[in-house]
């Protein structure tokens, strides 16, 4: 139920800080002994060696691990390791980081789950950050954990949630606890956005949820929700 | 009123190719004519030239525009012409693209509105990516203007509008179009974070909103509203 990163380069560098930061335990991989020196770590573990060998994988936990990305900078390494971990295991999620764009398309073919690309999502980012300023600072607030007052975060409803089979209008989870439901994706993958009063709650709907931490925490407790983002 | 974007490498073809599709006018700067061989656009103009030389940032008509994006890949170059844009126009928003992190606070400090970082960016979707699989999906549709479904914008509220002074109980926006409001940055730049049905709106309220493309332009005209990426 551990992360795995393979590349501890800058991008390494900040997926293990956002790990940290969440206290989710994880392994790191790289080669090169040399960029750990400084490394300190209170959920990691560190693991000299090449992410391309099994046998290194099956070191970090591979068959036990939830999900593994890999960051390096070779768009070849990350896609031999994206391979190599899918035939390891069929359910993990495996999240690489592509350079050029005919790298994504492939990178997903051999059993990547999500593809990430630096220069696209960096060049969305900038455009939007000169279209939609206010917009692109609220979302950063929202999703770096800087900001407690406002926080988004996904849920899953419990077969035994008390919310299953009632309306929004009746769970008040908006006028009670001042979260807001920005969409609704069921458990067949159905997504519906921006659900109105009459929308109907059922068991394994996971809620896009945006709210104060307090009161996400208030509405776990009190709705048998579990955050996507916990360990089992 | 238009846009610059100082560089044509691959973080410029995605900023160039993002206000092509919001139709928005630009000017796009490059040293090297070979890059530009197979530009074709409906929005763009290229300009072969220097970026750090204020006779060219004059020729790309950087007094009457909206904004500039520099997003070479050396942060010395982003730096000079950060400096210099700053100089030549006091209001311009300044969007700076930085490869180390010690750029970001230079970069800021010589005038840009706002740093990206793309080692900093990428780690972070990428651990969202494994840590909030479906908000990092739901958040990818929505600033992509890929969905018509969903589509989250920034609208100011002109003093003539007949929202101003309403509750939002009263202006019905959620109930009569499915609008959901997830934040309202007052003139004075106060930030309210999912606000309530007493919540009263004012003249110079930026709502975040999130919508249909159709109800949000609905909203737009029924509202006396703008969209900030509206040219004025
Ligand atoms: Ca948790
Ligand atoms: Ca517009």
């Amino acid at each position: 139920n551990h992360f795995i990163v393979c590349g501890y380069g800058r991008m390494g560098h900040q997926v293990c800080a956002d790990f940290e930061k969440q206290r989710l335990p994880y392994v790191v991989i790289d080669q090169n002994e040399g960029v750990f020196k400084n490394f300190s770590s209170e959920f990691g573990v560190l693991l000299v060696g090449d992410a391309t060998q099994d046998d290194v994988l099956r070191k970090a936990g591979i068959t036990r691990a939830k999900a593994i990305t890999s960051v390096l900078s070779s768009d070849a390494a990350n896609l031999y390791i994206v391979l190599s971990a899918r035939l390891l295991s069929d359910r993990l999620v495996i999240v690489a980081r592509a350079e050029d764009s005919g790298a994504e398309e492939k990178l997903r073919r051999v059993g990547a789950n999500k593809v990430i690309s630096p220069y696209r999502i960096s060049g969305h980012r900038i455009a939007q950050a000169v279209m939609r300023p206010t917009v692109v600072n609220f979302l950063e607030m929202a999703t770096l954990d800087a900001h407690p007052e406002l926080q988004i975060e996904e849920i899953r409803l419990h077969p035994n949630s008390p919310y299953v089979g009632k309306t929004l209008r009746i769970a008040r989870i908006h006028q009670d606890l001042g979260i807001i439901i920005v969409g609704i994706v069921s458990a067949n993958g159905h997504i519906q956005f921006s659900p109105q009063a009459d929308t109907r709650l059922e068991a394994g709907d996971t809620l896009i949820t945006l709210g104060r931490r307090t009161q996400l925490d208030q509405l776990l407790r009190h709705g048998s929700m579990d955050e996507v983002i916990s360990p089992e």
